[in-house]
C-alpha cells in the first residue's frame, strides 16, 4: 500500500501537465495508518524500520513534490492516516470526518505521525490527541490548522476540485518555485528566510510566466502561461 | 514555594506507578507568579538570577519528566503562572479561568513566561498579551492553543480526572518514550524529525508493551502492560 | 513609497518620547503590496533584487524596532500589504478587512510575503493562501492568529488608540528590553531560550523601572517611571 501511494505520487511528477494531485479514499475510511500485522515480532526490526522509513519517505515527497497535494478527507482518519493528512498542503474534510493519533491504545506511541501533527497544530492540540488516543472533529481540526476547510459530505467533492482547478489555471513552474521556497524558509532564520524569498522572487520575475503575468495584470488582459 | 513544586514533581519520577502528574491549586488563583518582594533591590542579582534559574529549571523539567503533566486550572493564571500553565503537556480550566502577563504593568516585562507562551499561541497572541498586560479568557485561551480543553467549573475535576485516568491506563514505557521522541523532533528539520521518530517507533514495537499492545488488538482482546 | 515608510518607522526611533508606532492607510485598501509596473522586464533583476531587498529589510525593522509596531487596518491587505500585517508586532482590523496573498493569480508568487505569513498562521492557512490567492475574512485571520483583535469599522481607531495609549503609559526601556528578547528567543531551543530569557529578567530587575514599578506594587501605588 505504501510504495504504490508512492508510486502514485511520484507518477510524471516531472510532466508539465501535472498541476495539482488529490489523494482520497473509498468507504468510511479515509486511513487508519500501518498494517499491525507488518509489526509483529515475527518479523525483524529492520522489516519495522523499513516500514516506518518508506512511510516517512512518502510523508516528505508530498513536501518536495513539485505540485500542491491536496487530501479529500471523508471518514476516520487515524494514526499514519491523519499523519498523511497532515502532511499534506492543503486538506479539505467533510464534516462527518475525524481525526486521531491513537496508538497509545495499542502499546505504540504515534511518534511518525507526531512529525507532522506537531507541525500542523499547537503544541498542546497535538500532545492531547498523541497521549490520549482521542480523535477530534473536522471543525476542531480546522480551527487548530490540521484542516484546510471543512464542508458537508455532499459538498466535498465539489470544493476539492474547485481549488484543484484553481490551481491547475495557475503557472506550474511559478507555483513550483513558490511551494519550493516555502517550505525551505520555514524554519530559517528570518534575514535567511529573506535573503532566499528573495532571490526567489526575482527569479520568479524572470520567469517567462512571472513577465506574462505581469504584463497581462498591466494590460488589463488573461495571462496565457506557456508551461 | 518554586523548590517546593520542583521536588513535588520529582517526587517518584522513576518510579513505574507513576503515571501522569497533575498540577491545580487552592482558592480563586491557580499562580500569579513570583513573589516580587524576592526581586527588590535588597537582594543582590545573583539572588534573582538564581530565581529565575530555578524557575526555568522547573519549566524545563516537566518537559523532560517521563510521565504526562496536566495542569488543572481553576482561577486566575498570571505571569509565571500562566507560563506554568503553557509548559505542562496538557492544560485543563474551567471557564472562569483566565490568563496573563501582566509584567509590563509593573516595568518588569514577562520574557521568562513569554518564553513558554511563544511556544503555545500564535505570535501576535503572544505578543498583544505581553505588551498590554491584559487578561484573555480560557475560551481565547483554548482557541489560541494555550489550553487543552475548557469546562465549566463544576466540571474541572471530573474532566481532568478523566484524562488522568486515560493516561493512567496505558503503558508508561510507551509514553515516557514517546513524549521525549515528541519534544525531540519537534525542532528537528524534517529529515531529522522523522530519522528519530522512526527509529522510535523501531524500539516501540520491540518493548514488551509494544508487542503486547500489537498483539491484543490483533487478537481482539485487552493488552496487559507488563510495566 | 518602501523607502518613505522605512523612513518614518526609522524617525526618532531613538527617542525616549516615542513609545508606539502605528501603521494605517487611508481609504479602501490597506495595501495591495508591489507596484507591478516596477516588475517588468524593462528594470534588470538588479533593480528587482532591490525592489524585494528593501521590503523585506522594512519587515525586519518593524521587529527590531525598539517599540512595539501596531498594524490599523481597514480594507484590503494584499500580498506585500498583507506581509506588512503579519510583520507588525499587534495588528487590529475592522470586521471589513480581508487579507489575501494573490500573486500566484499573476504568475508572482508571493514567496517574500509568505516568510511572514508563515511565521503568523498554522502552515495549512498560509498554503491555501499562497496556492489560491483567495482572500480571507478578517474574522478567519483572527482565528487563525494573523490578528489581534477585530472590532466593527467605527470602533478601529478607538480600539486601536485605547491599546496604543496602553503601551504608551509603560516603561519604554522595560518594553523593548522585552520586545528584543521575545523575538530573539522564540527559535532558539528551549535551554538556550530560558538562559537568555532568565538573564534579561535579571537585566530588567536591575533596570530603574524595573526597580520603581516593583517597589510601587508593593507600597500599593502607581508607579514613575523616569524615563
Amino acid at each position: 500500500m505504501l510504495k504504490s501511494l508512492q508510486s502514485d505520487i511520484l507518477h510524471e511528477a516531472e510532466s508539465q501537465d501535472l498541476k495539482v494531485i488529490i489523494i482520497s479514499a473509498e468507504g468510511p475510511v479515509f486511513s487508519s495508518g500501518h498494517d499491525l500485522k507488518e509489526l509483529t515480532d515475527e518479523r525483524d526490526p529492520q522489516y519495522h524500520a523499513e516500514v516506518f522509513q518508506t512511510c516517512s519517505e512518502i510523508m516528505m515527497l508530498i513536501q518536495n513534490h513539485p505540485v500542491p497535494v491536496i487530501a479529500m478527507v471523508n471518514g476516520l482518519a487515524t494514526a499514519a492516516g491523519c499523519q498523511l493528512v497532515a502532511s499534506c498542503d492543503i486538506a479539505v474534510a467533510s464534516d462527518k470526518s475525524s481525526f486521531a493519533t491513537p496508538g497509545v491504545n495499542i502499546g505504540l506511541f504515534c511518534s511518525t505521525p507526531g512529525v507532522a501533527l506537531g507541525r500542523a497544530v499547537p503544541r498542546k492540540v497535538a500532545l492531547e490527541m498523541l497521549f490520549t488516543g482521542e480523535p477530534i472533529s473536522a471543525q476542531e481540526a480546522l480551527l487548530h490548522g490540521l484542516l484546510s476547510r471543512v464542508v458537508p459530505e455532499e459538498q466535498l467533492e465539489e470544493e476539492t476540485m474547485r481549488i484543484a482547478r484553481k490551481i491547475a489555471s495557475l503557472s506550474r513552474p511559478v507555483v513550483s518555485l513558490g511551494k519550493a521556497a516555502f517550505y525551505k524558509q520555514l524554519h530559517q532564520d528570518l534575514r535567511k528566510a529573506y535573503h532566499l524569498a528573495s532571490q526567489t522572487m526575482v527569479d520568479n520575475v524572470a520567469l517567462r510566466d512571472g513577465q506574462e503575468g505581469i504584463k497581462a495584470f498591466i494590460q488589463k488582459r488573461k495571462p496565457v502561461w506557456s508551461h
